[in-house]
């Protein structure tokens, strides 16, 4: 059966189609700094958010309909699976992600629970053996049973942390199983509510442990896929462990993990840091620990995670700036952890929602590729920091000028001038460029 | 001269004192975990705010009448000189802190501004002979003058770098001579307006690299007083590249420098970060890096650095209670980084806030005391935790229990029962506490 | 049977009393200002959030452990009844608050759906006969079915507005029915996704239609309760029309509707809306319309309605001094929007949480009334504004002085002198009368 | 003398033109919806940022480096005149708006400050004699001189409010001398610093006496220009009376003053209250009170007043939607009010900055007035409301409907049926338009 009569593969159509179900700008075979953009971008379908999500928030039920509303259980997990595969099929993306959750039903005991979840990957594996899609990462849910209430690997609970454990165990089993590229760690629950009764030390020492668990049983099982950290300041916790990536890069180095873990970003939960998606992405990029994305875009007048599908041009062209001065995302990907808003009820919007965020992220490459090759930005920082080229401030970054030097220098300084940071006409400038994106 | 008439020297007179004048809570000869409350105190006056301050706002002229107002230049600067140590002997604090732009006048070149500097600070020196005040640390202002527009240590401009140095290298000689306990760097213009123009990892390595010159500075003139940075997440840049302790923490060890450094938190400066300010000091606690504290209060509900006098009880017992388990400050101190509201106008005005801030700490030193000898935050995290006291969290503690083991009793688990984490109770127990203080 | 074994009737017993089952301030006997406490108070309880919430959030299901845990459909609705009257007794509150969908599950057809209200409806009428409970009041969810997508009264869809009628109709049935004195309208849904598909202008005209057709239905069928709006500014929309109490105020003029409504207000929407509580409560105190409280707090470092227990007491403090100055809160009264935290998971925590808040609320009481006997504001106030008292002041607030006058006296001014707002030393006195609660 | 000597009149040269000092979209001859693009748009200079800021923040001096940097007082005054002429010409922009402050400087009695101020008029009626550029608004500054800590029309001293009716009695005298369009109100000492201190309901008694003064006033000197108040929600004060339009709704009809005033709607005031930009305008507009724009935008991650240039092309299509919408702006503009950044110092950076914020805005009319010809949300809206049009919809709609006509027509509906808000493909066809725009 099809699931999504309505639609036939997308394909690229160019920028005047009017076709709503055809993409304007992102053309798998178009060629930027050397490789198809299909290769580049890396798209990757969120199993949550399009399969198992249905519209529902704190305040409402769910909204969506959906072809597989009748069903439940082992049956809804297989319909999902079906829609799945022939969902990536008509939107033409290489990768998909998921929770163990999102596929497979929690069963009463563990041991059922990886017996639904077997059979569920078993199928998985029969469809992309005849599919192109391949599996960007795959994670374990430890957020949503009611087990976690305490965090997982940051219980108050050993119950819990060897519960967590297991999952893990399995989650990496299955990534080796399916060729996982990454495995991801989002500590959804790896936090606090309050202060007042939480022993922070343990809990972040406990953490270190687990990851290192993890490394070792990854290296057992010749699992050589990416551990990659996803950072978010709060939320669903009041305060989470791993708050934003500068947060992150203190614990691993605090835990020696910084050799085994990458960070999985994504720009909504960049932003409720304070922080923007582009700092992130440099922060990472500059540390040399940009792993992957997560595509999706906040609203920054709100003060939760909204997942909404990206389309902030702005946006995506200064992430994919950075993703092309990182010489791409290795075995990472830009993957939509991002779900259709609860007005957008039709399993149409699914397409619709996707084909928004890859043409948005095509804009975005090709803006960024166009900036790159008339090196816009480089240009701008080769003349503002030029003093560091030659002088004393070859001295200081060569480390051959001390205290002594430097004062020396400084008592003979006319008074200093400035060159202007031309802040202004840089924005007016990127604004043409995203204009005249061919 | 006297500039404060209208105040006589401040004694402690107890909770029923009318008089405005007068310590309620704060008793300095009192004693607390066996040390007397102005030895764990350790209070310092801010000379910005408390001094140079004006009560100006970015909408509005100063507002404040001092008796020092007719004067300018080096004159001005004296009187502040004589007015601080009246004030600081009057109030009874132990400690001061200061910028050297804050205490002397920038002139036309480095050479005289750093006269002006060494005038005041013999002055200052001598006054300090005589009077029981000591300086908590001093700081060099690298943010103030415009030609800082790009930063000081990361400028675009390596003649910024190298007055910075000089800067610093000058205010080290006058911590080492006037006996400072620590040397503070608040990096105000470190960081970025615009990512679009800024080289991040040049900058961010230019900072480690001032950094190391300073401690090297430092040792070779015998300044053995403690280094600190004061974590910002932005204001009065976009972004500030100290962003909050977990940053620093990251920094530190990226640029090998977390034996030599420590943070100065300051409670606004947390807030504004998306943290508590206890937040920040058990952070910086559990990993051995508290090093000061700013004590002032920011408005949640606003955006900006508000620095106000802390008078929230909750704010203060909470941070006590860190500095209690941290065995107290060491070289720190709790600095007032706190002004007048605009409208308090009045001379008065300096005394009545500190003594609000001073009784507001007191009060927060005894019921964070108090719930220390009753063992009541130490009481619920014994029972929360206690299932890491033996069996399998005691195995994965001592890193004995990998994947396989934890899998292998997590299979064999009912279903975990958690335990209630009891926030509403302890909530009501604390307000006990606060109202039951003495 | 009894829900609630481990608890017997709540007592005061004082605040050196250790008994957690006990009022420590509240005492419902004791005298303010010519009234009792309970009578002054009027606490509720909310049905929603301690019979019906779970304890889920966005990422995780219920941790709640509940004595109804295993009944479903009409069962769970009667023993949830039972259960909250045994809870009402028991903690002796002499108010209760509820909408439709609380008590009563939803059914295919509304037809079905009101005869299972109908029926719980009578149970309740039933209980509350032999009770001394009485109800605050009801209103009709709204927001949780997905009818309400894009809307209720605002929606897009006129059968979802029809349909809101009914409920809003059957609402105010039962409103009379149990002698409510109130009928609440929390516009959940009453904004927009986005602005790009939403005709603002209608969905306000519609808005203001429809709740003069409950006006008029409310004379019609005798039910004299006075109609609230509980402002909130957005969530889950991404903005709702009622943002705050002084867009609500604009609201009701335009559509001729500020004789029939006052305002529900509540501490977390307020402070989600950038102002503090005691804001919200003065502005609707001022103008006439302060109605009743949804008595909670939240988390101002969080982007989202936490809706915790009160237990801030500088919050309560504020909170009660308006209602004091109101006279009291009329019909209205301090209802416990609140939900235990997610990981307080007991039946105790229901009882540790509200009794938190009642005595916080009871500590705000006799706080703000000692405030108000001794003049301390009032005196400030007069002080402040004793200009206004004569002369032109006087002149200017009676409106004799035109800008001809004004500018001539201005004219002759010396150098204006302003008088300090003394707001540290006044934080300072409110520290002192709250710690000295008796 | 020319202060801009880098500097050619501005010229339109298109989108593709590489002179950094040419427009590349704002045409003003350029014919959108029947009028020239300059008659539409209706740009204005903001005096105070351009020709008297300096650069200066909270942390920082000035930084700009501007020709008349060496001269001070009237001097000062008369060179900025000059150079604002200069400026506006090249420019080529019909409006300016100025405080008196930002003109002329303060004396020391009110009365030599209106001589200042009435010499610098005289010189700049003058140079509009021989220039196209006319006062879209003028107002007096009641907020930067100490005088005015408690407020201006609601300051606690009836002196402060006498003063500050001399002043605005002068600001309507030099508006109608001027021809200005308008007179705007913007409150930024209007609000609290704390409640605790504050008489809320006499301060805002007396600001509505205070505009009716003002609007008797006008009407006796015969100047017609609208009255306009600029809402902001915070800062410098911590709660401004009026916070956004909404509240200036509720105020203006609750002090019947809604003939009188129209709404001056700046888009980072709008951020900073919770609301998008294009919320504002759509509120004022479809109450009949959009008056003027200042034309900024802000930053979503800073909670201050960013007043940058606006340069974000969402943000500009989305005002200008509204303002095509509205049939322009009437006596209303496009100010902006905006200022360089820290960084740019130079003098060319005033012309990067406004040619980027013209062209921004000009792109956005464009993409708007597109987006109307081709009905976009028009159709949109139309589909998404059209049960508003006949049957149940239409008979709520014109009053035809009670809650038993509602209810019986609920109670016969089947399941209900909502259509998508199709937001994911309405943003993807706005992105379209924009990179489409010619």
């Amino acid at each position: 059966m099809s699931y999504f009569k309505n639609v036939s593969n997308i394909q690229f159509e160019g920028a005047q189609s009017k076709n709503d179900f055809a993409f304007k700008h992102y053309n798998p075979n178009e060629i930027i700094q050397g490789q198809k953009m299909e290769d580049l971008m890396r798209f990757s379908v969120a199993y949550w958010h399009t399969f198992t999500g249905d519209g529902g928030d704190p305040f409402g039920a769910g909204t969506a309909v959906r072809p597989w509303d009748h069903l439940s259980g082992m049956d809804l997990a297989k319909a999902r699976v079906e829609a799945a595969f022939e969902f990536f099929e008509k939107l033409g993306v290489p990768y998909f992600c998921f929770h163990d959750f999102d596929v497979a039903p929690e069963a009463d005991t563990l041991k059922e629970t990886n017996k639904n979840l077997d059979e569920i990957i078993a199928m998985i594996q029969d469809y992309m053996k005849t599919s192109k899609v391949k599996l960007l990462w795959n994670t374990a849910n430890m957020f949503t049973h009611p087990r976690y209430v305490g965090g997982a690997a940051t219980s108050n609970n050993a119950d819990v942390v060897a519960y967590a454990a297991a999952k893990v165990k399995k989650g990496l089993e299955v990534a080796k199983e399916l060729g996982s590229e990454n495995y991801v760690f989002w500590g959804g629950r790896e936090g606090y509510e309050t202060l007042l009764n939480t022993d922070m030390k343990l809990e972040l020492d406990n953490l270190g442990r687990f990851f290192h668990l993890a490394v070792d049983y990854a290296k057992e099982i010749g699992f050589d896929g990416q551990f990659l950290i996803e950072p978010k300041p709060k939320e669903p916790t009041t305060h989470q462990y791993d708050f934003d990536v500068a947060t992150g890069i203190g614990f691993l180095k605090t835990y020696d993990l910084d050799k085994h873990f990458k960070f999985n970003i994504e720009a909504n939960h960049a932003t409720l840091a304070g922080h923007t998606f582009e700092h992130e992405l440099r922060l990472a990029r500059v540390n040399g620990l940009l792993g992957s994305v997560d595509a999706n875009q906040g609203d920054t007048l709100l003060g939760w995670d909204t997942d909404e599908f990206p389309t902030d041009l702005y946006s995506t062209t200064l992430a994919m700036y950075e993703i092309l001065k990182n010489d791409g995302l290795g075995s990472g990907g830009l993957n939509f952890d991002a779900k259709v808003r609860r007005g957008s009820i039709d399993t149409d919007d699914l397409f619709h929602s996707h084909i928004a965020g890859m043409d948005a992220f095509a804009i975005g490459a090709k803006v960024a590729n166009q900036l790159i090759e008339d090196k816009v930005f480089e240009t701008i920082l080769a003349d503002r920091y030029e003093s560091f080229n030659d002088g004393i401030g070859r001295d200081f970054v060569e480390g051959k000028a001390d205290f002594h030097k430097l004062e020396e220098y400084a008592l003979g300084l006319e008074p200093i001038q400035n060159k202007s940071g031309r802040q202004e006409k840089i924005k007016a400038v990127l604004n043409q460029y995203i204009l005249n994106v061919k």
